[in-house]
Protein backbone atom coordinates (compact mmCIF):
# COMPACT_ATOMS: atom_id res chain seq x y z
CA UNK A 1 0.00 0.00 0.00
CA UNK A 2 1.90 2.92 -1.05
CA UNK A 3 0.49 6.90 -0.34
CA UNK A 4 1.44 9.59 -3.47
CA UNK A 5 3.07 12.50 -2.50
CA UNK A 6 3.35 15.44 -4.30
CA UNK A 7 5.70 18.56 -3.95
CA UNK A 8 4.68 21.20 -5.90
CA UNK A 9 5.91 24.38 -6.56
CA UNK A 10 5.51 27.90 -8.98
CA UNK A 11 9.82 27.42 -9.29
CA UNK A 12 12.08 24.44 -8.87
CA UNK A 13 10.25 22.58 -6.10
CA UNK A 14 13.51 22.02 -4.41
CA UNK A 15 12.31 23.51 -1.20
CA UNK A 16 8.84 21.60 -1.33
CA UNK A 17 11.05 18.48 -1.55
CA UNK A 18 13.80 19.47 1.08
CA UNK A 19 10.78 20.16 3.56
CA UNK A 20 8.27 17.74 2.34
CA UNK A 21 10.97 14.74 2.95
CA UNK A 22 12.70 15.94 6.13
CA UNK A 23 9.01 15.73 7.63
CA UNK A 24 8.28 12.60 5.50
CA UNK A 25 11.18 11.04 7.24
CA UNK A 26 9.40 10.68 10.39
CA UNK A 27 7.11 7.75 8.94
CA UNK A 28 9.55 5.11 8.38
CA UNK A 29 7.44 2.86 7.49
CA UNK A 30 4.92 4.33 5.24
CA UNK A 31 5.88 3.59 1.41
CA UNK A 32 5.46 7.02 -0.19
CA UNK A 33 5.61 7.11 -3.87
CA UNK A 34 7.03 10.93 -4.94
CA UNK A 35 6.21 12.78 -7.42
CA UNK A 36 7.49 16.61 -7.66
CA UNK A 37 5.78 19.28 -10.46
CA UNK A 38 8.38 22.39 -10.60
CA UNK A 39 6.84 25.37 -12.10
CA UNK A 40 3.04 25.51 -11.53
CA UNK A 41 2.79 29.14 -12.50
CA UNK A 42 -0.38 29.24 -14.10
CA UNK A 43 -4.12 28.45 -13.99
CA UNK A 44 -4.20 26.09 -16.55
CA UNK A 45 -0.93 24.13 -14.94
CA UNK A 46 -2.83 24.09 -11.73
CA UNK A 47 -6.02 22.67 -13.11
CA UNK A 48 -4.28 20.21 -14.56
CA UNK A 49 -2.41 19.39 -11.52
CA UNK A 50 -5.72 19.03 -9.76
CA UNK A 51 -6.70 15.95 -12.35
CA UNK A 52 -3.62 14.58 -11.60
CA UNK A 53 -3.98 15.19 -7.43
CA UNK A 54 -7.41 13.55 -8.07
CA UNK A 55 -6.61 10.76 -10.24
CA UNK A 56 -3.55 9.46 -7.66
CA UNK A 57 -6.09 9.74 -5.12
CA UNK A 58 -8.94 7.76 -6.94
CA UNK A 59 -5.92 5.44 -7.38
CA UNK A 60 -4.37 4.85 -4.16
CA UNK A 61 -8.02 4.83 -3.11
CA UNK A 62 -6.40 7.08 -0.35
CA UNK A 63 -5.72 11.04 -0.60
CA UNK A 64 -2.12 11.96 -2.00
CA UNK A 65 0.42 14.60 0.48
CA UNK A 66 0.74 17.94 -0.83
CA UNK A 67 3.64 20.03 -0.52
CA UNK A 68 2.94 23.14 -1.65
CA UNK A 69 5.29 26.82 -1.63
CA UNK A 70 3.00 28.22 -4.62
CA UNK A 71 3.57 31.84 -3.71
CA UNK A 72 0.50 33.52 -5.70
CA UNK A 73 -2.76 33.43 -3.56
CA UNK A 74 -4.85 32.39 -6.73
CA UNK A 75 -2.69 29.50 -8.17
CA UNK A 76 -3.04 28.00 -4.21
CA UNK A 77 -6.57 28.50 -4.18
CA UNK A 78 -6.93 26.38 -7.43
CA UNK A 79 -4.82 23.62 -5.88
CA UNK A 80 -6.76 23.75 -2.81
CA UNK A 81 -9.56 22.06 -4.51
CA UNK A 82 -8.34 19.03 -5.06
CA UNK A 83 -8.87 16.07 -3.05
CA UNK A 84 -5.24 16.03 -1.27
CA UNK A 85 -3.95 16.66 2.32
CA UNK A 86 -2.87 19.98 1.98
CA UNK A 87 0.52 21.18 3.68
CA UNK A 88 0.34 24.90 2.44
CA UNK A 89 3.62 26.47 3.42
CA UNK A 90 3.18 30.29 2.19
CA UNK A 91 -0.62 30.03 3.05
CA UNK A 92 0.58 28.72 6.68
CA UNK A 93 3.97 30.63 7.47
CA UNK A 94 3.19 34.22 5.16
CA UNK A 95 0.38 35.87 6.88
CA UNK A 96 1.96 35.52 10.63
CA UNK A 97 5.03 36.45 9.29
CA UNK A 98 3.84 39.59 7.75
CA UNK A 99 1.99 40.89 10.75
CA UNK A 100 5.46 40.11 12.45
CA UNK A 101 7.90 41.61 9.90
CA UNK A 102 5.03 44.88 9.26
CA UNK A 103 5.20 44.27 5.61
CA UNK A 104 3.13 43.21 2.83
CA UNK A 105 4.34 39.68 1.12
CA UNK A 106 5.83 40.52 -2.81
CA UNK A 107 3.91 37.63 -3.80
CA UNK A 108 7.22 37.28 -6.00
CA UNK A 109 7.72 34.25 -7.46
CA UNK A 110 10.46 31.41 -8.22
CA UNK A 111 13.18 34.11 -5.57
CA UNK A 112 14.78 31.41 -3.59
CA UNK A 113 16.88 29.96 -6.37
CA UNK A 114 17.35 32.27 -8.74
CA UNK A 115 20.16 33.86 -9.99
CA UNK A 116 19.49 37.40 -8.62
CA UNK A 117 19.36 36.09 -5.35
CA UNK A 118 21.34 38.30 -3.31
CA UNK A 119 24.30 38.81 -5.93
CA UNK A 120 26.04 35.35 -4.72
CA UNK A 121 25.55 33.47 -7.91
CA UNK A 122 28.44 34.56 -9.61
CA UNK A 123 30.63 33.83 -6.22
CA UNK A 124 29.34 29.90 -6.10
CA UNK A 125 29.74 29.11 -9.85
CA UNK A 126 33.67 30.73 -9.93
CA UNK A 127 34.17 28.32 -6.54
CA UNK A 128 32.95 25.57 -8.60
CA UNK A 129 35.47 26.70 -11.32
CA UNK A 130 38.09 26.75 -8.84
CA UNK A 131 37.11 23.38 -7.15
CA UNK A 132 37.70 21.93 -10.69
CA UNK A 133 40.81 23.58 -11.24
CA UNK A 134 42.48 23.07 -7.97
CA UNK A 135 41.32 19.31 -7.79
CA UNK A 136 43.32 16.29 -6.73
CA UNK A 137 46.63 18.47 -5.92
CA UNK A 138 46.89 19.23 -10.09
CA UNK A 139 47.41 22.70 -8.93
CA UNK A 140 49.17 24.17 -6.11
CA UNK A 141 49.67 27.84 -6.80
CA UNK A 142 46.41 29.17 -6.48
CA UNK A 143 46.41 27.65 -2.63
CA UNK A 144 46.47 31.61 -1.77
CA UNK A 145 43.02 32.24 -3.22
CA UNK A 146 41.31 29.05 -1.68
CA UNK A 147 39.22 29.15 1.63
CA UNK A 148 40.02 25.88 2.41
CA UNK A 149 42.15 23.00 1.59
CA UNK A 150 40.93 19.80 1.68
CA UNK A 151 43.45 16.86 2.19
CA UNK A 152 43.35 13.08 2.97
CA UNK A 153 43.72 9.78 1.25
CA UNK A 154 42.83 9.16 -2.27
CA UNK A 155 38.70 8.27 -2.37
CA UNK A 156 38.56 9.46 0.88
CA UNK A 157 35.56 11.93 -0.15
CA UNK A 158 37.95 14.61 -1.23
CA UNK A 159 36.02 16.14 -4.26
CA UNK A 160 32.60 15.39 -3.87
CA UNK A 161 32.75 17.40 -0.71
CA UNK A 162 35.04 20.44 -2.56
CA UNK A 163 32.24 20.34 -5.04
CA UNK A 164 29.62 20.49 -2.53
CA UNK A 165 31.13 23.15 -0.56
CA UNK A 166 31.19 25.42 -3.75
CA UNK A 167 27.77 24.79 -5.18
CA UNK A 168 25.94 25.14 -2.18
CA UNK A 169 27.98 28.40 -0.23
CA UNK A 170 30.30 29.46 -2.73
CA UNK A 171 33.24 28.28 -0.56
CA UNK A 172 36.66 28.12 -2.80
CA UNK A 173 37.54 24.46 -1.59
CA UNK A 174 41.24 23.16 -3.24
CA UNK A 175 42.58 19.61 -2.61
CA UNK A 176 44.91 17.42 -2.35
CA UNK A 177 45.55 13.66 -2.30
CA UNK A 178 48.06 12.54 0.51
CA UNK A 179 49.85 9.73 -0.90
CA UNK A 180 52.65 7.40 -0.05
CA UNK A 181 55.59 9.42 -0.98
CA UNK A 182 54.03 12.48 1.40
CA UNK A 183 53.97 9.80 4.67
CA UNK A 184 57.38 8.87 4.72
CA UNK A 185 58.48 12.06 7.46
CA UNK A 186 54.87 11.58 9.33
CA UNK A 187 55.08 15.65 8.26
CA UNK A 188 53.28 17.56 6.33
CA UNK A 189 53.81 17.66 3.09
CA UNK A 190 56.05 20.60 2.15
CA UNK A 191 53.36 22.14 -0.38
CA UNK A 192 50.82 22.56 2.38
CA UNK A 193 52.85 24.01 5.19
CA UNK A 194 52.31 27.89 4.45
CA UNK A 195 48.47 26.88 4.29
CA UNK A 196 48.28 25.53 7.23
CA UNK A 197 45.50 27.15 8.53
CA UNK A 198 43.36 26.44 5.88
CA UNK A 199 43.60 23.01 5.84
CA UNK A 200 40.77 20.28 6.91
CA UNK A 201 42.07 16.58 6.87
CA UNK A 202 39.60 13.90 6.08
CA UNK A 203 39.89 10.33 6.96
CA UNK A 204 37.61 7.31 6.53
CA UNK A 205 37.43 3.53 7.85
CA UNK A 206 39.88 1.39 5.51
CA UNK A 207 37.13 -1.53 4.96
CA UNK A 208 35.18 1.18 3.20
CA UNK A 209 37.92 2.87 1.08
CA UNK A 210 39.16 -0.65 0.26
CA UNK A 211 35.12 -1.08 -1.24
CA UNK A 212 35.28 2.17 -3.09
CA UNK A 213 38.55 1.26 -4.23
CA UNK A 214 37.94 -1.58 -5.85
CA UNK A 215 35.14 -0.03 -7.85
CA UNK A 216 37.97 2.19 -9.31
CA UNK A 217 40.69 -0.13 -9.76
CA UNK A 218 39.23 -3.65 -8.53
CA UNK A 219 42.11 -6.31 -7.58
CA UNK A 220 44.82 -3.74 -7.00
CA UNK A 221 47.55 -2.99 -4.55
CA UNK A 222 45.83 0.39 -4.31
CA UNK A 223 42.86 -1.39 -3.48
CA UNK A 224 43.88 -3.93 -0.93
CA UNK A 225 42.59 -3.89 2.62
CA UNK A 226 46.40 -3.92 4.10
CA UNK A 227 47.52 -0.75 1.72
CA UNK A 228 44.11 1.29 2.56
CA UNK A 229 45.32 -0.10 6.24
CA UNK A 230 48.45 1.46 6.52
CA UNK A 231 47.73 4.63 4.17
CA UNK A 232 44.82 5.96 6.58
CA UNK A 233 46.71 4.75 9.88
CA UNK A 234 50.05 7.03 8.70
CA UNK A 235 47.34 9.84 7.71
CA UNK A 236 45.55 9.78 10.74
CA UNK A 237 49.16 9.83 12.62
CA UNK A 238 50.69 13.04 10.64
CA UNK A 239 47.15 14.58 11.43
CA UNK A 240 47.25 14.42 15.19
CA UNK A 241 51.34 15.23 14.91
CA UNK A 242 50.60 18.39 12.81
CA UNK A 243 47.49 18.99 15.10
CA UNK A 244 45.35 19.09 11.74
CA UNK A 245 41.55 19.16 12.27
CA UNK A 246 40.02 16.40 10.78
CA UNK A 247 37.34 13.96 10.40
CA UNK A 248 35.69 10.29 9.26
CA UNK A 249 33.79 10.71 6.39
CA UNK A 250 32.57 6.87 6.58
CA UNK A 251 28.88 7.48 8.14
CA UNK A 252 28.08 11.12 6.66
CA UNK A 253 26.84 12.48 2.93
CA UNK A 254 28.28 15.03 0.99
CA UNK A 255 25.77 17.86 2.84
CA UNK A 256 26.85 16.53 6.53
CA UNK A 257 30.54 16.59 6.02
CA UNK A 258 30.47 19.91 4.39
CA UNK A 259 28.10 21.32 7.11
CA UNK A 260 30.34 19.81 10.08
CA UNK A 261 33.33 21.30 7.77
CA UNK A 262 31.99 24.46 7.97
CA UNK A 263 31.16 24.37 12.18
CA UNK A 264 34.39 23.47 12.15
CA UNK A 265 36.63 25.79 10.45
CA UNK A 266 34.33 28.83 11.17
CA UNK A 267 33.47 29.39 7.48
CA UNK A 268 30.21 31.58 6.55
CA UNK A 269 27.47 30.27 4.69
CA UNK A 270 26.83 32.81 1.80
CA UNK A 271 23.02 32.05 1.77
CA UNK B 1 17.69 48.59 10.66
CA UNK B 2 18.51 44.95 10.57
CA UNK B 3 16.15 41.66 11.51
CA UNK B 4 18.53 38.74 12.60
CA UNK B 5 17.15 35.15 11.14
CA UNK B 6 18.58 32.27 12.79
CA UNK B 7 18.12 28.92 10.68
CA UNK B 8 18.42 26.08 13.47
CA UNK B 9 18.50 22.41 12.89
CA UNK B 10 19.47 19.01 14.73
CA UNK B 11 21.04 18.30 10.89
CA UNK B 12 22.73 20.11 8.29
CA UNK B 13 20.00 23.14 8.35
CA UNK B 14 19.79 23.16 4.75
CA UNK B 15 15.83 22.72 4.99
CA UNK B 16 15.91 25.65 7.53
CA UNK B 17 17.60 27.47 5.16
CA UNK B 18 15.85 26.44 2.27
CA UNK B 19 12.20 27.57 3.88
CA UNK B 20 13.35 30.15 5.65
CA UNK B 21 15.07 32.24 2.70
CA UNK B 22 12.15 31.16 0.09
CA UNK B 23 9.88 33.17 3.18
CA UNK B 24 12.25 35.67 3.25
CA UNK B 25 12.70 36.03 -0.66
CA UNK B 26 8.76 37.58 -0.34
CA UNK B 27 10.21 40.82 1.75
CA UNK B 28 12.90 42.34 -0.45
CA UNK B 29 12.56 45.57 1.72
CA UNK B 30 13.88 44.09 4.80
CA UNK B 31 17.56 43.66 5.27
CA UNK B 32 17.76 40.37 7.26
CA UNK B 33 20.87 39.29 8.77
CA UNK B 34 20.97 35.34 8.47
CA UNK B 35 22.71 32.99 10.99
CA UNK B 36 22.47 29.10 10.76
CA UNK B 37 23.23 27.25 13.60
CA UNK B 38 22.87 23.35 12.29
CA UNK B 39 23.30 20.43 15.42
CA UNK B 40 21.53 21.66 17.82
CA UNK B 41 20.81 18.14 19.58
CA UNK B 42 21.43 18.40 22.73
CA UNK B 43 20.25 20.27 26.19
CA UNK B 44 23.53 22.20 26.60
CA UNK B 45 23.72 23.53 22.91
CA UNK B 46 20.17 24.19 22.90
CA UNK B 47 20.54 26.85 25.97
CA UNK B 48 23.80 28.79 24.35
CA UNK B 49 21.32 29.32 21.45
CA UNK B 50 18.54 30.79 23.59
CA UNK B 51 21.11 32.73 25.21
CA UNK B 52 22.39 34.17 21.53
CA UNK B 53 18.88 34.47 20.11
CA UNK B 54 18.22 36.43 23.05
CA UNK B 55 21.40 38.57 22.85
CA UNK B 56 20.29 39.24 19.30
CA UNK B 57 16.95 40.43 20.16
CA UNK B 58 18.75 42.71 22.63
CA UNK B 59 21.01 44.39 20.47
CA UNK B 60 18.39 44.73 17.32
CA UNK B 61 15.32 46.03 19.97
CA UNK B 62 13.77 43.41 18.69
CA UNK B 63 13.15 40.09 18.23
CA UNK B 64 14.52 37.81 15.95
CA UNK B 65 13.17 35.74 13.59
CA UNK B 66 13.96 31.92 14.35
CA UNK B 67 13.28 28.46 11.40
CA UNK B 68 13.11 25.96 13.38
CA UNK B 69 13.33 22.32 11.78
CA UNK B 70 14.57 20.60 15.51
CA UNK B 71 12.99 17.25 15.27
CA UNK B 72 13.15 16.77 19.04
CA UNK B 73 10.23 17.84 21.49
CA UNK B 74 12.55 18.52 24.18
CA UNK B 75 14.97 20.61 22.33
CA UNK B 76 12.24 22.32 20.59
CA UNK B 77 10.46 23.18 24.08
CA UNK B 78 13.96 24.71 25.36
CA UNK B 79 14.02 26.89 22.27
CA UNK B 80 10.58 28.13 22.62
CA UNK B 81 11.53 30.18 25.25
CA UNK B 82 13.84 32.46 23.37
CA UNK B 83 12.28 35.84 22.58
CA UNK B 84 12.28 35.47 19.23
CA UNK B 85 9.43 34.40 16.10
CA UNK B 86 9.40 31.51 16.08
CA UNK B 87 8.64 29.39 12.80
CA UNK B 88 8.27 26.12 14.26
CA UNK B 89 8.24 23.87 10.82
CA UNK B 90 7.67 20.48 12.95
CA UNK B 91 5.59 21.58 15.59
CA UNK B 92 3.20 22.82 13.12
CA UNK B 93 3.00 20.43 10.42
CA UNK B 94 4.11 16.80 12.05
CA UNK B 95 0.62 16.63 14.52
CA UNK B 96 -1.36 16.88 11.75
CA UNK B 97 0.66 14.55 9.65
CA UNK B 98 0.67 12.33 12.35
CA UNK B 99 -3.17 12.17 12.25
CA UNK B 100 -3.64 12.25 8.51
CA UNK B 101 -1.35 9.46 8.83
CA UNK B 102 -2.45 7.16 11.43
CA UNK B 103 0.69 7.16 12.38
CA UNK B 104 3.22 8.47 14.93
CA UNK B 105 6.19 10.18 14.38
CA UNK B 106 9.48 8.48 14.95
CA UNK B 107 11.46 11.32 16.16
CA UNK B 108 14.56 10.49 14.20
CA UNK B 109 17.13 13.61 14.01
CA UNK B 110 18.87 14.56 11.17
CA UNK B 111 17.32 12.02 8.53
CA UNK B 112 17.05 13.88 5.63
CA UNK B 113 20.48 14.54 4.35
CA UNK B 114 22.00 11.02 5.80
CA UNK B 115 23.56 8.75 4.00
CA UNK B 116 20.79 6.20 4.87
CA UNK B 117 18.47 8.00 2.96
CA UNK B 118 16.58 5.91 0.70
CA UNK B 119 20.20 3.96 -0.61
CA UNK B 120 20.15 6.88 -2.99
CA UNK B 121 23.28 8.28 -1.73
CA UNK B 122 25.91 6.23 -3.39
CA UNK B 123 24.20 6.39 -6.87
CA UNK B 124 24.63 10.57 -6.62
CA UNK B 125 28.31 10.00 -6.22
CA UNK B 126 28.56 7.69 -8.57
CA UNK B 127 27.05 10.30 -10.81
CA UNK B 128 29.54 13.02 -9.80
CA UNK B 129 32.62 10.45 -10.84
CA UNK B 130 30.45 10.14 -13.95
CA UNK B 131 30.75 14.06 -14.84
CA UNK B 132 34.05 14.43 -13.72
CA UNK B 133 34.83 11.50 -16.24
CA UNK B 134 33.07 12.62 -18.56
CA UNK B 135 33.73 16.33 -18.93
CA UNK B 136 34.18 18.70 -21.60
CA UNK B 137 33.93 15.69 -24.08
CA UNK B 138 37.25 14.32 -22.79
CA UNK B 139 35.99 10.70 -23.30
CA UNK B 140 32.95 9.80 -25.62
CA UNK B 141 33.46 6.37 -25.13
CA UNK B 142 30.63 6.03 -21.58
CA UNK B 143 27.72 8.06 -23.48
CA UNK B 144 26.15 4.61 -23.40
CA UNK B 145 25.82 4.97 -19.81
CA UNK B 146 25.07 8.31 -19.61
CA UNK B 147 21.20 9.67 -18.38
CA UNK B 148 22.00 12.77 -20.22
CA UNK B 149 24.48 14.50 -22.88
CA UNK B 150 24.43 18.29 -22.59
CA UNK B 151 26.25 19.94 -25.40
CA UNK B 152 27.07 23.65 -26.04
CA UNK B 153 29.37 26.73 -26.65
CA UNK B 154 32.49 26.75 -24.44
CA UNK B 155 31.62 28.50 -21.28
CA UNK B 156 27.31 28.16 -21.61
CA UNK B 157 27.04 26.31 -18.45
CA UNK B 158 27.56 22.68 -19.29
CA UNK B 159 29.71 21.81 -16.81
CA UNK B 160 28.12 23.78 -13.12
CA UNK B 161 24.99 21.98 -14.47
CA UNK B 162 26.39 18.51 -15.32
CA UNK B 163 27.93 18.62 -11.69
CA UNK B 164 24.40 19.82 -9.64
CA UNK B 165 22.27 17.15 -11.93
CA UNK B 166 24.60 14.35 -10.52
CA UNK B 167 24.73 16.10 -6.78
CA UNK B 168 21.67 16.64 -6.04
CA UNK B 169 19.74 14.02 -8.50
CA UNK B 170 21.64 11.31 -9.17
CA UNK B 171 21.70 12.11 -13.22
CA UNK B 172 24.54 10.89 -14.82
CA UNK B 173 25.54 13.50 -17.44
CA UNK B 174 27.95 13.75 -19.73
CA UNK B 175 28.94 16.95 -21.43
CA UNK B 176 30.28 17.39 -24.89
CA UNK B 177 31.58 21.24 -25.96
CA UNK B 178 31.01 22.32 -29.54
CA UNK B 179 33.39 24.27 -31.10
CA UNK B 180 33.93 25.80 -34.52
CA UNK B 181 35.58 22.32 -36.05
CA UNK B 182 31.64 20.63 -35.29
CA UNK B 183 29.74 23.78 -36.61
CA UNK B 184 31.35 23.41 -40.61
CA UNK B 185 28.31 20.83 -41.84
CA UNK B 186 25.44 22.49 -39.41
CA UNK B 187 25.19 18.73 -38.69
CA UNK B 188 25.19 17.34 -35.10
CA UNK B 189 29.33 15.89 -34.48
CA UNK B 190 29.50 12.47 -35.35
CA UNK B 191 30.10 11.21 -31.74
CA UNK B 192 26.90 12.43 -30.72
CA UNK B 193 24.72 11.03 -33.33
CA UNK B 194 23.77 7.71 -31.29
CA UNK B 195 23.12 8.91 -28.55
CA UNK B 196 20.53 11.67 -30.10
CA UNK B 197 18.23 10.77 -27.75
CA UNK B 198 19.92 11.63 -24.61
CA UNK B 199 21.12 15.33 -26.05
CA UNK B 200 20.21 18.78 -24.68
CA UNK B 201 21.83 21.85 -25.71
CA UNK B 202 22.53 24.71 -23.75
CA UNK B 203 23.07 28.17 -25.55
CA UNK B 204 23.41 31.60 -23.76
CA UNK B 205 23.09 35.55 -24.93
CA UNK B 206 26.74 36.29 -26.95
CA UNK B 207 27.17 39.25 -24.59
CA UNK B 208 26.94 36.83 -22.02
CA UNK B 209 29.10 34.79 -22.65
CA UNK B 210 31.88 37.31 -23.93
CA UNK B 211 32.57 38.41 -20.31
CA UNK B 212 32.22 34.87 -18.71
CA UNK B 213 35.23 34.15 -21.52
CA UNK B 214 37.23 37.39 -20.43
CA UNK B 215 37.11 36.31 -17.33
CA UNK B 216 39.33 32.81 -18.34
CA UNK B 217 40.99 34.06 -21.08
CA UNK B 218 41.28 38.16 -21.74
CA UNK B 219 41.43 40.06 -24.90
CA UNK B 220 41.58 37.10 -27.38
CA UNK B 221 39.98 35.52 -30.21
CA UNK B 222 38.03 32.84 -28.23
CA UNK B 223 36.65 35.65 -25.99
CA UNK B 224 35.67 38.40 -28.31
CA UNK B 225 31.87 39.43 -28.79
CA UNK B 226 32.39 38.51 -32.67
CA UNK B 227 32.87 35.17 -31.57
CA UNK B 228 30.63 34.37 -29.52
CA UNK B 229 27.89 35.96 -31.68
CA UNK B 230 29.20 33.50 -34.26
CA UNK B 231 29.61 30.43 -32.65
CA UNK B 232 26.56 31.01 -30.16
CA UNK B 233 24.25 31.77 -33.40
CA UNK B 234 25.78 28.57 -35.25
CA UNK B 235 24.76 26.64 -32.85
CA UNK B 236 21.59 27.47 -32.43
CA UNK B 237 21.16 26.59 -35.99
CA UNK B 238 22.23 23.24 -36.16
CA UNK B 239 20.20 22.56 -32.58
CA UNK B 240 17.12 23.63 -34.75
CA UNK B 241 18.00 21.68 -37.62
CA UNK B 242 18.54 18.59 -35.70
CA UNK B 243 15.55 19.22 -33.96
CA UNK B 244 17.68 19.40 -30.74
CA UNK B 245 15.77 20.37 -27.40
CA UNK B 246 17.73 23.60 -26.06
CA UNK B 247 17.68 26.01 -23.33
CA UNK B 248 18.79 30.05 -22.96
CA UNK B 249 20.77 29.73 -19.81
CA UNK B 250 21.79 33.44 -19.28
CA UNK B 251 18.73 34.74 -16.82
CA UNK B 252 18.90 31.14 -14.94
CA UNK B 253 20.86 29.80 -11.97
CA UNK B 254 22.08 25.82 -12.43
CA UNK B 255 19.24 24.84 -9.95
CA UNK B 256 16.82 26.33 -12.82
CA UNK B 257 18.21 25.04 -15.27
CA UNK B 258 18.47 21.59 -13.83
CA UNK B 259 15.15 21.81 -13.18
CA UNK B 260 14.16 22.63 -16.75
CA UNK B 261 16.15 20.10 -18.32
CA UNK B 262 14.40 17.26 -16.29
CA UNK B 263 10.85 18.22 -16.96
CA UNK B 264 11.97 18.86 -20.32
CA UNK B 265 13.55 15.54 -20.53
CA UNK B 266 11.23 13.49 -18.28
CA UNK B 267 13.85 11.97 -16.48
CA UNK B 268 13.19 11.33 -12.66
CA UNK B 269 14.68 13.21 -9.44
CA UNK B 270 16.16 10.55 -7.50
CA UNK B 271 14.77 12.15 -4.03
Amino acid sequence: MKRTVFFISDGTGLTAEALGNSLLAQFEKIEFERVTVPYVDDQERAEALVDRINKASREDGMRPLVFDTIVKKDIRAIISEADGFMVDIFGTFLDPLEQELQASSSYTVGKSHSINNEGNYEKRIHAVNFALDNDDGARTRHYDEADLILVGASRSGKTPTCLYLALQYGVKAANYPITEDDLDDQQLPEVLRSHREKIFGLTIDPERLAVIRNERRPNSRYSSIKQCMHEVEEIETMYRRERIPFMNTTAYSVEEISTRIMVSTGLKRLR
